[in-house]
């Protein structure tokens, strides 16, 4: 394809509404510019439910999209405000933040490709000297930012129509969920918000220069999220891919986005991504500081790599993976493991560690680090860059003298008032699973856990999505705040879109079982909308209500694609006589009679009992 | 298609074997004509990996199968030579047993595939007059049948391989498992066996007139099984589909099949399927006698179900779904429920009920069951009617009280030592999963516990494959002896070929997760050996030793198809710079260096500590 062909393509992205649903908005009281978008799905009953929507502005179909202008600058006013921050020149563009080594004519198709979008190319911000500007500064200077406000009310959404699913005091006493330590109130204020982030146990990542996003939080007594990786490498995919992949990936879900590119054009790809993204986006810098240097862990410095964290704050990245507690002295415990080092960046820094002999340079220069964090407000993700790669390695000695040291460096971040997750793995049995859990929660001071998976078995490749759901679904019940997704072609090769899909629905259930068994307050009042429109045979409300609903209305066309079926009482996979769920209405009305019955006899007994004379009493 | 075409395709079952697999066989030696085949995986490194095998006869290439004529008897001899059974005419067919008003070309085809297939017609045998020939009923003699040591070697494998990966100490305190009380011995021995099946902790699943299966059993301190379910019904499919479903779902790892077919031809279609299956198969017996009744509940009675039981007896079905638990009393528990009752069997029974205002007939009928049950060695599976089809109604009242029905009928079944087990759900949210499981133990006595799932979350039509792997996996974890498949078309329609896949592997990946979680001796083991190839960048051995070898390699081949690849140190997902676990190798390098390193200054030192001098001293 020539670029022009590509330039369609990319243009191409995906804008479909969902089926029967439109965005409503939840206004904000102290800061009245705060309006919070949610999808309200449309019943054929007449009833509405309305849903946390992580799509942005793509499933409206009345917003102006161009992806080479960008998104609207949502928090621009907000940040200019607080009079903190000045824009500035910011650092110089090197042919080398793109890679090296291009061929002539993919120079050429690039630069093409970056001046039609150089709107995108925008100043960046910082802190006035001296200043901090991190959400977790604010917080605890008893300061409820529009950011906050957001996601208060996005946290506790639209709960009025769950109003009839939560009534029934029986079944709440009997679905009352476990919580496993964490304390979600009923009413999700601005105020609670502010604690949980000035208390480091939920950050709102949102650098100062991705004024684009729709703010969100990360923490064990909010919804449990999840991320998902997209990012082309040095193989295959391509820049234009990489936006849609965005663009598909938070219409079914994702909360955040991590761009793990490695390769050609990862400053361009980024670019493109952050400007055309309404939800945070996650890095692991040490990656393009590799490319840098052409590869060569061992000529990597911290001059190299805090350049490309000051590039990648200014253009806007929201959280940083940063590898500080692979320590030297840690990297022989990890020789007789069945599978070594697993995390890239991990084992990019033990490389460095031992041809230098010397300490990681992320753990000795992990303050200067913090200094940049709070001057545009990138949060930490500790990365576990000794995570197990497999069940066989699972908790050991290596594991778990990172995740002590990622405590200790959550503490310094916390000095600076730098919003601070930690990294979680990986390949865990299911028995192992609460240990991480509990060790971090121990370590970490309750800082949020973002946990990859874990998968439970290894065996499962081209199903690692469901092998790691099963770990996901119990660590995310157990407290874990957010959940990296995994896809069917973890450990066999770079996900396509569909691949993206499956992880992040797989994933989207995982969340939602830990919410339903945490007892977030109305997280089963969703599973309720759907099982009641199952229970009325409204096949229509059944799909618009269920995760994927193209898939759900496909899968039941296979077999019944005729309208009418819509509306029927049975499906293909019992046939009309043995629909269970129609014969459950005669029970109904025969439990209804036998409670007539009984209530006219006992009507009876109390007028007397002579038959016929209670009449004339009405 | 025609008749003659619609044949060919029968015949092309999936014969081929597994890549890189052979069977191999360990034979008994009370019995030695136990040969229990196993399927040995080929590495490229010269080791060898023997998994258990579900798949038959169908992945033996020498194998001569026709399926007009049905499996070889492997049991006929160990049947016929305890001198308890004796052959007789058995019950007369009639057109009734394949379902009512057929076309009359329908009709003359399904004739004349029967008259091709006469060789599947058998005379039944059935226990002689006041015998038992139940294999609990011999366990409690204190005869170890050859079903028992089958069992017994097959359970335990060819372990001798696994030595490598359960030799490290560390490793095997650190991952030991949990077992949540059940108690899996190191060996497998046939006294075991027996001894399991003799308390009714375990069943062994085999009507004298199947006696083509290979024998297994259904127990907590065993390896967890999976059912899948096949079947046609009265909107889609064919009974030729029906072999080949059944062929497909035991070559993806379905421990037991169970049969649901409903509509036309259903008698026909398990003649079929019995004939040739190599693993058990069971039913829903009333869902044919309701199509003898022209799909009337009311019309039912137990002179029509006990044809039936006798119908299916005489054809070999070796487990029969009873919804004896479904008693009156407990149907207006379902009124108020948000899905009332989902289970087929349940809602007909309670129909029949309410009708009639009678109470079950299946429950005041159950010892003339258990008189069946016992001449042939069909083993119970008390159908869970009631349980809950939405997480809201999880957990309930009318749940509760079916459960403990269900225990009192246990202990009735096993006076008469029928081999029982209970059916469990449903929809059940993660934090109240472990509570099923205790009741079911409080109630059941250990009885091996049979569940569907259970779904976690109500939303994910389409994907309810992975919402009840989770719940699967726990409820392995916590003690199920088998999980039901649930597929991705579960509450849409009817499953397909890949669907069916679908959810086995889901439901494997659960049942591996649980055996691992437990501990089962050298459940990990096969988890150790694909690590290390993945460590060591075998990509065909990882392929091979996955639970979908086609897909791994599919999947691979997708961005990297080259041959070369397959030995490839990196993949596209990260590209050649950035492998992980090529850095790793590097790290054992240095560690060993280090430690070369420490042990030269260790041996210098004790040397004396002189430079050069300790080389004479050697």
């Amino acid at each position: 394809m020539n670029a022009p062909d590509k330039l369609a393509q990319l243009l191409a992205l995906t804008r479909e509404p969902f089926p029967a649903s439109r965005k409503t908005h939840a206004p904000g009281r102290l800061h009245p510019q705060v309006q919070v978008p949610m999808r309200e799905v449309q019943l054929t009953n007449g009833e509405a439910v309305t849903l946390y929507d992580t799509s942005g502005p793509y499933t409206e179909p009345s917003a102006d999209i161009d992806v080479r202008r960008g998104l609207p600058g949502l928090r621009e006013s907000w940040i200019e405000s607080r009079g903190d921050t000045e824009p500035y020149t910011g650092r110089e563009r090197r042919a080398l933040d793109d890679g090296t080594k291009h061929e002539e004519r993919e120079a050429q198709r690039i630069a093409a490709l970056r001046a039609e979008a150089a709107a995108l190319q925008r100043a960046p911000r910082r802190a006035k000297s001296g200043a901090n500007v991190s959400q977790m500064h604010y917080a605890r200077k008893g300061i409820i930012t529009p950011e906050m406000e957001y996601v208060a009310l996005r946290e506790h959404g639209k709960r009025e129509w769950m109003a009839e699913y939560l009534a029934d005091t029986e079944r709440n006493e009997r679905l009352r969920g476990n919580p496993m330590g964490a304390k979600i109130p009923d009413i999700i204020t601005p105020e609670f918000v502010r604690d949980e982030v000035a208390r480091g146990r939920a950050i709102i990542p949102a650098n100062i220069n991705h004024p684009e996003i729709e703010p969100m939080a990360i923490g064990r007594n909010f919804l449990v999220k999840i991320n998902a990786n997209i990012g082309n490498s040095a193989v295959t995919s391509s820049i234009e891919e990489e936006v849609e992949k965005l663009v598909w990936a938070i219409r079914w879900g994702a909360d955040t986005v991590m761009d793990l590119s490695t390769g050609k054009n990862i400053h361009t790809t980024r670019d493109w991504i952050v400007r055309n993204s309404p939800v945070p986006i996650g890095t692991v810098p040490i990656y393009q500081a590799l490319e840098k240097v052409g590869g060569v862990a061992e000529d990597l410095t911290w001059e190299i790599f805090r350049d490309t964290l000051v590039e990648q704050a200014e253009q806007g990245v929201d959280y940083f993976t940063i590898h500080a507690g692979v320590r030297l002295p840690f990297i022989p415990m990890t020789a007789k493991r069945r599978t070594g080092i697993v995390s890239r960046g991990g084992s990019i820094l033990a490389k460095w560690c031992i041809s230098h002999h010397k300490e990681n340079f992320l753990y000795t220069h992990f303050e200067d680090i913090c200094d940049i964090m709070k001057a545009y407000d990138v949060s930490f993700s500790l990365g576990d860059g000794l995570r197990p790669g497999s069940g066989a390695d699972a908790n050991d000695e290596a594991q778990f003298a990172e995740l002590r040291t990622l405590g200790e460096l959550t503490q310094i971040a916390w000095k600076h008032d730098v919003q601070t997750m930690i990294e979680g793995p990986g390949h865990v049995p299911m028995h192992m699973i609460q240990a991480n859990m509990e060790e971090q929660l121990k370590h970490c001071g309750e800082a949020p856990f973002y946990t990859l998976g874990p998968l439970t078995v290894d065996i499962s490749p081209g199903y690692d999505h469901i092998s790691s759901a099963i770990g996901a679904a119990m660590i995310g019940w157990f407290g874990t705040a957010m959940l990296c997704y995994v896809t069917p072609k973890e450990h066999l090769g770079l996900p396509d879109r569909d691949d993206v899909k499956q992880g992040i629905v797989a994933y989207k259930i995982a969340a939602h079982a830990a919410d339903i068994a945490k007892g977030h307050p109305g997280a089963r009042a969703w599973d309720e909308a759907l099982s009641k429109a199952r229970f009325d045979f409204r096949w229509q409300d059944q799909f618009n209500l269920s995760l994927d609903p193209d898939t759900a209305k496909q899968f039941h066309d296979e077999t019944l694609p005729a309208d009418g079926a819509k509306v029927a009482h049975f499906c293909s996979m019992c046939g009309p006589k043995f629909c269970s769920m129609k014969i459950t209405q005669d029970v109904r009305d025969y439990t209804a009679a036998q409670e007539g019955m009984a209530a006219k006899s006992a009507e009876f007994k109390a007028g007397g009992g002579e038959i016929y004379i209670p009449l004339h009493k009405a």
